[in-house]
């Protein structure tokens, strides 16, 4: 493993201070072991000269979808029912062993380029080892497991449509495969889709296992009206509330979206410590609404961000959803709302904590995994710095390309902008191939 | 002059038909004077090798503040009113020539990086001369003007507040300077603040030099409840209805804005041909509101695009303000509003029309100048490319550093990234140190 020295930055540390220090980084065995002002280089390690850079606690997203990546492009301008049953089902569907494995290798490229270090992922019905497969040889750190849908539906392709047992067996199989692999860095979690569709014995069974493996579960809720409506037809409850009547809302749980909440699910959330995943750009996308992130962090429920999937947003780019985070609040909140230490909160140790991670990782501390990005903000468009915040400039005017340097676990796994552990030319070509050959098999094509 | 000639890219024309080809194109005098399939090189042509790149119209950005650059990061978090009276008014009132001239070439830098070829430009009281070298020497296309605010008011910094006729007088006089210079590329434009800081005698003045000249009149409307409320106190009208009744309200007015419009104000900007510049970034950050921009094009009023001034975005940048402007819509007007081709038409022919030049720039077309920016979109988050929509990939996933050439006039401002016209190291370092003297002179440092 690699021992570095990274020399010269001035760091966001997020500690409980939320210091900005001008300071080294030591890195050994994949921890940060030391921080301070001029450390002395040892021969065993690899120096970085990070003169004039900032460094970050590299990007939490609690929700992504790496199986849809090759969609990107292919379902603008839908509401989600629809986008879901005319687009990503029958794609998804269409999936082979090798389109998942570069749908997910094109996406962490794009995640890893843009200084995400963690992930939160929801693959599909099956083909979920390709994916685990290329989050290993990427270097993410992740949590990610294959969707369960057990709930018979005529628009749902039949290839998708899972027996409750067979779902649950799948899962514990793939859990058993990869929960811990590399060190830890990759994590199982249960995936039910969404409520509407799993079954009450699938969900009550996830409840279950998810405490008996201490593994997390990442699902959808409340997006969008229709799926509330649903929801109540069948069960007479709202989404929350009947997730909370099942047992399944804890602090293992991760809600993607909340938009459509009323007072009584906000204080389950907040009581039961559920963690909300805010999507801004995929809720305006898919015109589903403007989640209420100021009153959720108000009444102190645990709100971090994710990118969703590239078909409704159409990036995995947090500094995207850290703007937009900001931007959309402010007209119905006032200017002060969402400020940019708050967005930027959520991005780093509010997603560690979301995955039960907050002392592992989220800030530059010592003793935390090493997972960092380094900036380089001597640009036009992060100019001025003079008497700037810096997170100002990383929430409002940085963008991806401003990402130098990821380090994963303590390991560089991109450089200079150039991806070391994923070869982007091989990828790129390899995800138009299947994307072809997924096409060819819908009546998309 | 270069002739060039480029070779091998996907043309997103934007000319009548939206029509999309793989062609070179071929560039004498500034103009494109050829476009077709396998054109031979001239021994005097500088040949590009675009081969798998993306050829757009350069970006035309109908309102943007170059003296505000320096404020970047200075003015978050705060209304409108607030915000003018608290910051910029007071760094206004302390630039001088050489940070009004560092100043601009940020700003400039920003938007050639990241293929504006056109703007729309409203300057401070004093010192226009420098902003107008800096535009001269960066090779933007601009129409620009000193601002005019000639209405007393307390809160004004003495330095800011003009006699009318001293107002009219210099303006007339940076127009006499400016206007037309380097072949036409450089036009002026008078540039009242808004109504609320103006005197009636110079907005009829304005109105009539407007027309002698045959200049563009670019100001500010309908941005902030509060602004309103000034104008119809001291006019007894509502914004747009006073301005069409002292006659402003014709096709050479560009109003930044337009938020807060009644159908009346919707009917006049329609019957007199006024050209609005939708701004959502600043919108939101100065939670001023969402402007019904799907509303105004429906009534066939010309929208166009603006990031307006760094303090209030945090960019300059018409990718963040092209996915904004979609996005921002589909919860209140459904997912098929504001889909990207609108918006695509919006920042580049849209942009043309406001500014009296349809006929020269806004698409890629033989006889019309060669203002355009070429991307690579061969990135993991422009991926895949089968069978998308280049023109989704643009506005919905590419970002400013995607850009990797800009030409404006036929003349090559940024090749591979490189500013040509702007030496990246000496503004930054200059725009630090300007705007620690700037703050020096005010009570913000």
């Amino acid at each position: 493993m690699e021992r570095l020295l990274i020399k010269g930055a001035q760091l966001v540390t997020m500690n409980a201070q939320e210091e900005i220090l001008d300071a080294d980084i030591r890195v050994q065995d994949g921890r940060i072991v030391e921080i301070g002002p001029n450390l002395l280089p040892d021969p065993s390690e690899k120096v970085i000269d990070a003169a004039g850079r900032t460094i970050i606690p590299g990007f939490v997203q609690t929700h992504i979808h790496l199986c849809q990546t090759l969609f990107r492009g292919k379902g603008d301008d839908l509401e989600l029912l629809d986008w879901l049953r005319k687009r990503i089902w029958p794609l998804e569907a269409a999936h082979d062993e090798e389109s998942i494995y570069y749908s997910a290798m094109l996406g962490l490229g794009e995640l890893i380029r843009s200084g995400t270090t963690t992930i939160v992922d929801m693959e599909t019905v099956r083909h979920t080892d390709a994916a685990f497969r290329a989050m290993a040889e990427s270097g993410i750190r992740a949590l990610s497991g294959k969707v369960m849908m057990d709930e018979k539906g005529e628009e749902i392709p039949p290839v998708l449509q899972e027996d409750t047992g067979q779902s649950l067996q799948e899962s514990v199989d793939l859990l058993e495969k990869w929960n811990g692999h590399d060190g830890g860095r990759l994590r199982y979690a249960f995936c039910p889709r969404f409520v509407v569709s799993c079954t009450e014995p699938l969900l009550t069974e996830v409840r279950d296992l998810s405490a008996k493996y201490n593994v997390m579960v990442h699902t959808h809720a409340s997006e969008n009206p229709g799926e509330i409506e649903i929801v109540q037809a069948r069960t007479g409850y709202r989404n929350i509330v009947y997730l909370d009547r099942i047992g399944l809302a804890n602090e293992r749980l991760i809600l993607a979206h909340c938009i459509w909440l009323d007072d009584e699910e906000k204080r389950i959330l907040r009581e039961r410590g559920v963690h909300v995943s805010h999507c801004p750009s995929s809720n305006l996308k898919l015109a589903s609404g403007i989640a209420d992130t100021p009153g959720l962090l108000h009444s102190h429920v645990s709100v971090s961000l994710g990118a969703d999937g590239a078909p409704c947003n159409n990036n995995l780019d947090m500094f995207n959803e850290m703007r937009l985070a900001a931007l959309i609040q402010k007209p119905a909140h006032g200017p002060t709302a969402m400020d940019a230490k708050t967005v930027f909160r959520m991005a780093t140790i509010g997603g560690a904590r979301a995955v039960g991670m907050a002392k592992e990782i989220g800030s530059l501390e010592v003793g935390k995994r090493a997972d960092l990005a380094i900036l380089n903000l001597n640009d036009f468009h992060t100019f001025p710095s003079y008497d700037v915040d810096p997170i100002s400039r990383i929430v409002y005017s940085a963008t991806r390309a401003d990402v130098e340097t990821t380090i994963i676990d303590g390991r560089i796994v991109m450089e200079n902008g150039i991806l070391r552990t994923i070869d982007k030319a091989v990828v790129l070509k390899e995800s138009d191939r299947s994307i072809k050959r997924l096409l060819s098999r819908t009546s998309l094509a």
